[in-house]
């Protein structure tokens, strides 16, 4: 029995070591499914044809707040700039075992978006029942068709990431900025706040992403040098300013669930006002620049954390090679793309860094310690 | 030449061993300074009479941005559900290094209140300057009479906590506390969301704050114990829900400030999606538990840490004894107080921890390695 087992499982890896590298894997496919279908025929516009809500209910929407939990919280914290930033509608984001508590102030105007890979997540189940019992209008973001979120939501986007089977996810949470951008923009159309030109530009760079992911992969060793040399320290920071701040806490996350490493991700301005004192010869500290309008702020923040003898592994946009060099001691450039759409490339070097560590210390990777794939318990 | 300022050193110290020590134990007199003159006669209300803005102008905001940086920044978050809860305004905060950048939406009913001690942090100023600009309203906190942020801002509260000289603030925390706590109150009357018998009692309950804190003070020795356990430890966590996480946040970055322990605060009910693979044997967790309302939840939240060898230090209000004793190893009572005003209490025990940790390693207390008092770059 144990070995038709494992044959089964092999097979089901479709010859990975493990679900987790399938999965980051299959994030080329699962954007193009997520984005299949939601286009408009020329590719120039978005046509999200599943939602229920009208042209005019979205044009009377002020506020949006996101909720969700983990992973997915962090998604939301992209999904968060991007609504700000193509709707211009003031966005808040919260984890949603303290948004069901903390009486959120909701009117008849504010949709609330949860984002849930499994759909049953009990926090966030919790929370959508309270936000609809406040009068929100809900809008869920889940990867399970008829999921206990699906069905009490009143518009859903589902992600087509396919199943997931590794605790830590990897092609959900990608699944959802995909779903994240697709909205926005369709926001974004529908108030009138961009241009067609604009979201076709957009919808071009998206079509994109899939081989620049593939373009990343393809360079998963370079990743795991550096993931092993990683794996011995106890502590280390991930920072970032803005979107990259979002990936941080991302990259950060998927770093603690299977390699136990106590990582903390930081908005890279903040470090200075207390978290500094933490950082000593040797200590680990992985930094995203791909904003490149606060390049130069983040630059100097990384070199306060050289001066204290930190050990700076920079990610940032092809091109600028020469300049990050002089500020880094180990570096890795993802594909050039839109400043919007930078988290969904560089959390792939991320995923594979958490994946490669918790390898290296022999860890479990698809079924790490104390964690559940789905929390349906408070 | 050595000699005298030495004399001189321990004359400002008023014969405590650190300055740290000193301002926190300036904490009931800071309070009751920057109380004072601010309530009416009878003491039934609140009379802020520095304040430009007009009964007009109060009840047409319609959103609040609290801008700040690190310890600042922790009590923005507790304002922010004092505003929330006493005056049903939408409140986002934001750390001032990241709200400058992301173009946040200010309409002219929006009021930004900026929190700094110096009133010089550049980060905020910066921020103040960017709202300024955007057409907000400004209301700055600040501990510095003829500070830049006082002088620039359109209104401000000063607190009295007098010169701070540690790093590590702790009275300047605690004054601005109070005076988000009068703000809020004064919002509340002015836009009549509460009656005149709850704003009478949430000020007796703050009359009695100074007193409360000199019971903690008194308990010192018991902290001191707890606080030299788990110095040697490299990695702990902060819990609450609700404002003990807000508090739990602060407790954790004094930890960090001093005593160069990799501590991290978290929502107690956002663990289990991800960062409760961290806990092993031993690993200390301190939980905050003043929110009666969030009791039973915060528990459970204890429990999953203690199944997998957390070792958890509870701090909780007077009169929980027994049903505490059931789920933490070691515990600390606070004074009762209404459930806003906690932070004002259950924070001191938490200063205390990292006084104690710093000294049990042998740190210097008052000024930390990498850190200034007032963060004058970006």
């Amino acid at each position: 029995v144990f070995h038709v087992d494992w044959d089964l499982m092999t097979a089901e890896k479709g010859g990975f070591d493990h679900f987790m590298l399938k999965e980051i894997h299959e994030q080329p496919k699962a954007y193009r499914d997520t984005m299949r279908g939601r286009l408009s025929d020329d590719g120039r516009s978005v046509a999200l044809s599943e939602l229920n809500i009208t042209p005019e209910q979205l044009r009377g929407i002020n506020r949006v707040h996101i909720v969700a939990c983990g992973t997915a919280m962090h998604a939301g914290l992209v999904g968060k700039t991007v609504i700000e930033q193509l709707a211009r509608i003031p966005v808040e984001t919260d984890v949603a075992s303290e948004y069901r508590y903390r009486s959120p102030i909701i009117t008849p105007d504010t949709l609330v978006i949860v984002v849930s890979q499994s759909g049953e997540t009990a926090d966030t189940l919790a929370a959508l029942r309270e936000a609809k019992r406040c009068g929100a209008r809900v809008l869920a973001i889940t990867n399970v068709v008829g999921s206990s979120v699906a069905r009490e939501a009143d518009d859903v986007i589902i992600t087509l990431a396919g199943p997931e089977i590794a605790v830590a996810s990897t092609k959900a949470y990608t699944s959802q900025l995909i779903a994240f951008y697709l909205f926005g923009l369709h926001l974004a159309q529908t108030r009138g706040t961009q241009d067609e030109a604009f979201v076709a530009n957009v919808l071009a760079a998206m079509q994109a992403l899939p081989e620049q992911v593939e373009k990343i992969l393809a360079q998963a060793e370079t990743i795991k040098g550096i993931a092993e040399s990683i794996s011995h320290h106890r502590s280390l920071f991930f920072i970032g300013r803005g979107i990259d701040y979002a990936v941080a806490l991302e990259g950060s996350l998927k770093l603690k669930e299977i390699s136990y490493i106590h990582s903390e991700a930081y908005a890279a301005g903040e470090l200075k006002h207390g978290t500094l004192a933490l950082i000593e010869e040797g200590v680990p500290v992985i930094a995203l620049l791909t904003q490149e309008e606060l390049y130069e702020k983040t630059i100097s923040n990384i070199k306060e954390t050289k001066a204290r003898g930190a050990h700076v592994f920079g990610i940032y946009n092809e091109g600028h090679e020469a300049e990050v060099a002089k500020s880094v001691d180990r570096q890795f450039a993802i594909p050039r793309t839109l400043p919007l759409l930078t988290p969904a490339l560089s959390v792939i070097p991320l995923q594979l860094l958490s994946y490669y560590a918790s390898l290296a210390l022999g860890h479990d990777v698809d079924k790490p310690r104390n964690l559940a794939k789905s929390v349906t318990v408070e």
